[in-house]
């Protein structure tokens, strides 16, 4: 049976180190802190909104909330980002995407301050992540990621990792994190042949194919660790991986669970970015 | 015996598109320019810049040349480049790197109008490139693997293929453009562990390791292309890629030589992308 590598104990330890930081830095007389920036009302916005903001309380980080009705204007947005640039006291930034489709993402992405960037969405933040150079932000669920395997002591060097999904949220952001880290990655998406082939000869799995269990068993060998980035509601309502997580349980030595797993370190790494830009101030 | 990827019939083919779309831009006015800058007296830079200016002139192609003595004042070469930023008739810029340890490549290269950016050095190229969106320009040799790929039919779609190095220079932009082109996408580099087998289970491998001919025969199969980036010059002054030519060519089913592969193609890459900008005029 695989050892679960649940977020819970990420988090915790993540929470440790941030409160004696956050302390350190109100000693000094910063408060970090984040705006959340919000346009409509979706429910998965919400839902992680409650999420980070509890994250962030928890730890003594403010959150400055500006939500915006589903019909804002493009200009009323991009008000409201020059106004979070230029507040010394806001030290990130998060903006729920996407946006409503009559506003364009690339002016809006754009127009945030790279410093502020703490989910990675700006061009600055994806050159960063790319030449591994220390600018900007990448986006937080692949450092999730990065941040299980670190806990339960996976070193990724000289491993053979490979990533199901090529998107700038998940898969890219992931690969370069671990070329970074020197492990040897391979980047697989719709149009690989013989994906199943390709898993079973990796060392670590991070699947974000975005479907439903699709890593069967089929994908999987002995020894294996698993790194489930999938969320996925199915017809009951119950919240899946991409992995098919009975079948993997009997075969691979480690895999996150879901839910309990990389979504629940994804909004702790947020609050740790906001952390970070505020011990640069 | 293998198929031998000569650049001169790519080089060949670039030209003549080249010629036609310079001669509709003089037809409305517009020269495409390249501003050439160097700092310093490297014979490395003197070499590649005869070679692009003559690639240039040959499709009636402008070039400005900017030559800094090795001792300049980081801030003449930024005002060299501020120059160029606001010269309407300078389409594309070249600049010379590693600049003189005295000066900071992140403040130069940052300097540059991406849109001028023909040898993607810039952070928004860099976005671009990782992003797979139109933004700048992705580096020159990259390219040029590309474009021989492309001219001698081999589609890369659902493809394995390898890249060995994960420099900003050839590796990583590699990878990007490839996974762009739907292939699967494994990049080695010196922490990785049995690089012969993962290369031996490749059908494309793009050679970027940066020493002369050590893809040997442990590294291929038959049916293979293989893209050799390296150069290297041996101790009697003769160049030679990181492939060990005479074994792969028993072997494999294609492969670029060195000299007369990717860096033949190379500077013609850079005067497509002159050209491209000016288009964009």
């Amino acid at each position: 049976m695989a050892e679960i590598l649940r977020g819970k104990a990420v988090v915790a330890a993540l929470k440790e180190k941030m409160i004696s930081d956050v302390e350190a830095l109100k000693a000094k007389g910063i408060i970090p802190t984040l705006a959340i920036v919000r346009v409509g009302e979706r429910g998965d916005d919400i839902a992680y909104e409650k999420g980070a903001t509890t994250r962030c309380k928890g730890v003594g980080v403010e959150v400055k909330n500006f939500i915006l009705p589903e019909d804002a204007d493009q200009n009323d947005l991009l008000q409201v980002i020059d106004q979070i640039n230029n507040d010394k006291k806001i030290h990130g930034c998060l903006l729920f995407r996407p946006l409503p489709k009559h506003i364009d993402d690339d002016t809006v992405r754009r127009a945030l301050n790279p410093e502020k960037d703490v989910d990675g969405i700006t061009d600055i933040s994806m050159a960063g992540v790319y030449s591994g150079s220390d600018v900007g932000y990448p986006p937080c669920t692949p450092t999730a990621c990065m941040e299980i395997l670190e806990f339960y002591g996976i070193d990724v060097k000289g491993k053979n990792v490979v990533v199901v999904g090529r998107s700038l949220v998940v898969g890219k952001p992931a690969a370069m994190m671990l070329i970074k880290k020197h492990a040897t990655v391979t980047v697989c998406h719709t149009r690989t042949v013989d994906m199943p082939s390709i898993c079973r000869n990796a060392d670590i799995i991070i699947a974000s194919a975005g479907k439903a269990s699709v890593i069967d068993e089929s994908y999987l060998s002995p020894g294996q660790i698993v790194i489930d980035v999938g969320i996925n509601v199915d017809d009951e309502g119950n919240m899946t991986g991409d992995v098919d997580f009975n079948a993997a349980e009997q075969i691979v030595a480690g895999i996150t669970p879901v839910p309990g797993g990389v979504g629940t370190v994804t909004t702790s790494v947020l609050v740790k970015h906001v952390i970070e830009v505020a011990k640069k101030q």
